[in-house]
């Protein structure tokens, strides 16, 4: 699926780290919502309150959840879920075009 | 008004000056459609085909439209139209956060 019909968009961007990742947030008829976002090269943590599952629609990261010891790599087209109250680290190679679901 | 409604938004980023400017295209029911769209620091040269209102959501940039002396500034609520078949060079200070409308 290209693209999410029938949404809300807010138009105010959501910026983190000093605009290495931002992200805008699409609101779903059915209450839920996804952000749509971009990280640039560099290395982060992100720490999650629900539960998330993370597509990646383009670009390469290394994803390392809390507790775990391995890195695993996610390229374009894949995913990976993040626990509820919980973090992920993650390394950036170029950009990394993302949709964040909330579940 | 704070959000879109009612509308499709394609998933996939527009990326510009390596990432340095990218935004999302919004689509609305009467065929229009807008970017959503962040800059980050730095100066840029953008051309149009159709004439654009650029809306500043946040941010500082000093605007020079195609054929003028002067530069412009536009700050967070303000905004600047642009002919169509033109350009403008844009100086973005810290990030910017905008909304452009094809006309």
């Amino acid at each position: 699926m290209s693209q999410f019909d029938n949404v809300s968009i807010i138009k105010k961007a959501n910026i983190y780290f000093d605009g290495k990742v931002s992200s805008r947030t699409v609101q779903f008829a059915d209450g839920t919502h996804k952000t749509l976002g971009l990280m640039a090269e560099g290395d982060y943590t992100f720490s999650t309150e629900a539960a998330e599952l993370m597509e990646i629609l383009a670009g390469h990261v290394e994803v390392k959840l809390a507790g775990q010891e391995n890195w695993q790599t996610v390229v374009g087209g894949e995913s990976f879920n993040v626990d509820a109250n919980s973090s992920f680290d993650i390394k950036v190679t170029g950009i990394a075009d993302y949709c964040c679901s909330y579940l």
